[in-house]
């Protein structure tokens, strides 16, 4: 079989870190051509407009990792294109693009594939085969890391529609609600607002399940300084206790440290492969329906 | 056959001046009960804590009219209780909470109905026949009323989770939601916001359908003085002029007004009892998960 021609838009920190790497660390897909602000030596062509890329290369799939605002645009050109279409997180600006885009790849016949890298480490679909058979009892989650690391230089992220700390945020919520047998809602939520005043760099939400009997509390901060905490800390039903750290990375259970692999994106990759044999789409709008409750029920101060 | 005996839970503005006369104009309900803090004289008991109505009588049905927020606690109780219930708009106060109490209606075997109000004016229904078929080439919202008048010492509107404009902006919302055929999505929103500075007083927003050349503008403002202004003006791909005035009650169709029905309490009172006969739940979130957009990607000023 033949390797899948894909091209990546967007060409900033998380495309060169991990897609980049994570395409060609595996033979499912061969990297054609990339489109956004050059870069330099990535080793294909490198295309200004997105859509001058399409025309240049029969392409198989496109990966989008630009910033939230103008993915839906672009996805609609690509999914009109005949092109299966990679959505990094948090997929689109908001839940009607996601939906959009759902009943659009089932129109066109397309693959379209919203990847919340973050469930894609094994420790996390190991602990959801746990928590999902045994419940959650209480959970709580701190995602603690400093914006100025993580996000040098990206104006986008405090304006609207750009997130703050709900962008890494997302990544908590992606696994929380992969972990949940049961519907997550928000019981409320305070925003500590970054001081361009459209975003908050720092969160406290109280989740909650049907079944449990008391809220879970969710800390996220953008001002830590140090290292990053990025746990999640559970307690089923039937008293197992499961530690994830490392943003999903590591999970040690019942204080016992479980041998894992941390290969988020090269399985995510591996998954999409999967999606388009099977011409299948998955696009679960739940973590950016957590963050759009967020914001709707939201004190902001 | 037997009228089906409802409560009604929040027994505020919207209670006196719609449910209570929609309910007692028509033969399907009979008003048995009410829960709330107790106005004089609507001729049934009235208890204090909705948990004592649902101890007290064999309730068939009831209506929740309270603010959004405790919402869902109590529509779980009733569902629990094996009352079928209707929610006045916005339903709930996330999206999360409409998704679970949709699940739990059906997993208790109860009706659960979101009660979008202005959608059962008659002429809202006539003009989503044609919209529907032939599209909507252009949308213009305006939706300009007086918070004073319509919201009269109800603090919860201007807090978090209290929806501020989009309360009765809703509406307008759930009627475009109706007579659209395609997703809209929100492409921009403005928000300017109340002094409380929790929610927005007024809102300038830019909703797009796939397939409409240009977007929609929508402005709901609730600093207007003198007559309410609750217009849709659409122009149809074939070219057919639709204006919606009077918030959904009266309908001219290329410059003629056409002869309709403005008894939308009545018609969703109607159409609930054809629910519970059905055994068949309505609980369509579009208008809010629309809000939800706004909320998460609008500017705030």
């Amino acid at each position: 079989m033949r390797a899948l021609r894909i091209g990546l838009v967007g060409l900033g920190k998380i495309a060169l870190d991990q897609h980049i790497p994570a395409i060609r660390s595996g033979v499912a897909f061969e990297l054609v051509a990339g489109a956004g602000r050059a870069p330099t030596g990535i080793g294909v062509p490198v295309f200004e407009d997105f859509r001058a890329m399409l025309d240049a290369f029969a392409l198989d799939a496109v990966v989008l990792a630009t910033p939230p605002a103008p993915r839906y645009t672009i996805a609609r050109v690509f999914l009109e294109g005949g092109v299966d279409v990679l959505l990094e997180k948090p997929l689109c600006s908001t839940l009607g693009e996601a939906q959009e885009l759902a009943l659009l790849a089932g129109r066109t016949g397309r693959v379209v594939f919203g990847a919340w890298h973050s469930r894609y480490n094994e420790a996390v679909q190991r602990a959801a085969v746990i928590t999902q058979s045994e419940g959650i009892a209480t959970m709580s989650i701190e995602w603690l890391e400093n914006a100025e690391k993580w996000h040098p230089g990206q104006r986008w992220i405090w304006e609207a529609g750009g997130f703050g700390v709900f962008d890494s945020g997302m990544n908590a919520l992606s696994i929380a609600t992969r972990l949940s047998a049961e519907t997550l809602t928000i019981e409320s939520a305070d925003l500590t607002l970054h001081e361009a005043g459209q975003q908050a760099i720092a969160a406290d939400v109280m989740l909650r399940a049907a079944s449990s009997p008391q809220p879970f509390q969710a800390r996220f901060d953008w001002r830590h300084q140090g290292e990053e905490r990025w746990n999640i800390d559970i307690r089923t039903f039937a008293g197992t206790h499961l530690m994830l750290e490392r943003g999903g990375a590591e999970l040690s259970i019942d204080g016992h440290r479980i041998e894992t692999q941390s290969d988020e994106y090269p399985t995510l990759y591996d998954e999409f492969a999967h999606l388009i044999a099977a011409r299948k789409s998955d696009l679960d709008a739940e973590p950016l329906r957590l963050v759009a409750d967020i914001f709707m029920k939201a004190r902001r101060l």
